[in-house]
């Protein structure tokens, strides 16, 4: 293998397909990254038991020659020694492979060697050849990722929790999370030609969403019994599937409000943010909030070794008054982290019913949050 | 006590004196700031049982009232959520404490308690009355910590060598510090009434640096036999002294250099900085430097792990050639860091002899570092 290569475009691919990597991995070769020049493409592959990633450098960029192939052949390069040389290294990059798998990185005055592994021992990825699949925009897939994946279960007590539900069908795509405390739904109109419910590691979402970040356009979704890949443009994700019956949650999410609360959401999360400081005493770091009859909302957090906080807040009130109830404080702040808009419309069943927290005028997303025992 | 305060000022002041306080510590009362509220300041105190740092917010800035004291007094709040609340409290504070020593912090609708501390019960700072005191610059002693701190050394075998020994004479004040393998000097001239010699924990020096970063202007350094304050602008910093007697580093100064060479220093700092890569492997992160013959100097590293790199600078030598030196690759990293100036001279005494590397034309700043076993 001999080829030249733009150090920049490799440093970005290494920096990219490294996400897959895990420094302290039981089977040596996963810390590498497997390279395989060929004429039309460089490709990068790194990858660990949960997750695979893949990059192609295609030869042309923008016009511009991107990399020279004067021999094609595949290596595979220890992840972190790559990264941080090629850093490293300023300019143009002439990189060379031998048969015992050296690999020889030049440029300019500076010659650097990197002892290699070969290539046949990485494990291939996944065939996804007789896969499903249907296309989302990028932009709407990061905010079906971002407004669901913090809500799965950090636990693996019941594994189905800790992944992202993906429901796919004709007209819409759902995504939705939850650890049995609370639930975050999702829902985007799409066409599509396929039909399948699958449930991905959430960890493996969030990485999903950090790659999409860099890019624009659309990413194809391709699914078997197994195995998700998520495509766009010149990368590939490739994510297992947890196996088991993600919950059935329609019922859940009908519920009678009796009292619906409008507000400004930046106000309401700055307040949340300062009363949480004050609840991280309790297990479930309990906020209260006491819906008062004159449009005031009253929220406040106590605790015996720090102190206490309350404040109040003007509200729109529908429905019953002169009720209280505890909930999650920093749940309630993931929650409102992530819904788009101004205003947020809060629904209450009752001191014991769980609450849901919506954009206002909004359906298509849901965050629902059920009370803890006050103190 | 009873006072009005801009959110804004206080944050800054709770920030600055926060650098003192160990959240961690043993003695409860140490976790707190103490605050002062009097017509002219408001004082705020953080401490450990090595530094001390005292902030006095003054009744007007730049014209505008920075706030109104309604009634005297003083307290103390413990310090981590002092910081992380008025962080979140929007506008001007109303603060208050009642005799139970219970703070309340108020701004418009937000009430929040917190929990606070006899202030009888802190300990009080150091009395510098007595002390001899001269002035520095605030950006020439950043210069002089900065360029000495990094060499101290790491651990406490030699308790006086965790330290920077100050010399303050007449018409000169010398910054050094050295771990014994290295050893860092920087020497400015100054007027000076005193005399002195002191040694000044390393760590403190760094977090009076960061301190000054943010003022301009004289600091003024006075200086008893057991502690050292530097007083700039509105703040104070204490530090204990070292006792025990520093080494005398005018004969380890004092080589015959055999070689000297002189180059870019941000060529050699990059190259240092890839070499550095492929030495962790040795205990000295040994880097081999070659110096030809033919105006070239041949810098390489290799490791039977990773691999191995080699490059060659062109340089202008004065003196012999064709003779190899390793030093610990990572002091002189250390060392190039803080030289300022486009190029360095590096003297050679010999194979076995201390580099000594300075600023070109500067002789105010030197940075040695002692050979290591070659591989």
């Amino acid at each position: 293998m001999e080829f030249s290569i733009n150090n920049e475009w490799f440093i970005k691919a290494i920096s990219d397909v490294s996400k897959a990597v895990s420094p302290n991995t039981n089977i040596p070769i996963l810390a590498g990254i497997k390279l395989i020049a060929a004429k039309e493409a460089i490709t990068l592959i790194g990858s660990n038991s949960e997750i695979a990633i893949e990059k192609k450098i295609p030869a042309r960029i923008k016009g511009a020659k991107v990399f020279d192939i004067y021999q094609p052949g595949s290596v595979v390069i220890p992840s972190k020694y790559l990264y941080e040389l090629i850093k490293k290294m300023p300019g143009d990059l002439l990189i060379k492979v031998n048969e015992s798998h050296t690999v020889t990185i030049q440029s300019g005055e500076i010659i650097s060697r990197l002892n290699g592994w070969n290539p046949a021992d990485y494990p291939s990825l996944p065939n996804v050849e007789q896969a499903k699949s249907f296309h989302v925009p990028a932009l709407q897939l990061i905010d079906l990722i971002k407004q669901t994946v913090f809500a799965v279960s950090k636990n693996q007590l019941k594994p189905v929790l800790s992944g992202v539900h993906i429901a796919v069908s004709e007209a819409s795509l759902i995504f939705s999370a939850t650890d049995s405390y609370r639930l975050a739904v999702k829902k985007i109109d799409i066409h599509s030609d396929v039909e399948g419910s699958l449930v991905v590691p959430g960890s493996n979402m969030a990485e999903a969403a950090k790659l999409i970040t860099h890019e624009s356009g659309e990413t194809a979704i391709h699914f078997t019994e197994h195995y998700i890949v998520f495509i766009i443009n010149s990368i590939s994700l490739y994510s297992r599937l947890i196996e088991g019956v993600f919950p059935n949650i329609a019922g859940i999410m009908q519920i009678q409000p009796k009292t619906k609360v409008t507000l400004d959401k930046r106000k309401l999360l700055q307040c949340i943010d300062r009363t949480c400081l004050f609840a991280r005493e309790w297990r479930n770091n309990n906020v209260n909030l006491e819906i008062q009859p004159d449009s005031k909302i009253l929220i406040s957090s106590n605790s015996s070794q720090i102190g206490a906080i309350q404040e109040t807040l003007d509200v729109k009130i529908e429905g019953d008054t002169n009720f209280g109830i505890s909930v999650d404080g920093s749940y309630l702040l993931d929650a409102l982290k992530v819904i788009n808009g101004e205003n947020v419309s809060v629904k209450f069943g009752g001191t014991m019913r769980p609450v849901i927290i919506e954009p206002l005028h909004d359906p298509s997303h849901l965050q629902l949050i059920s009370p803890v025992r006050s103190q």
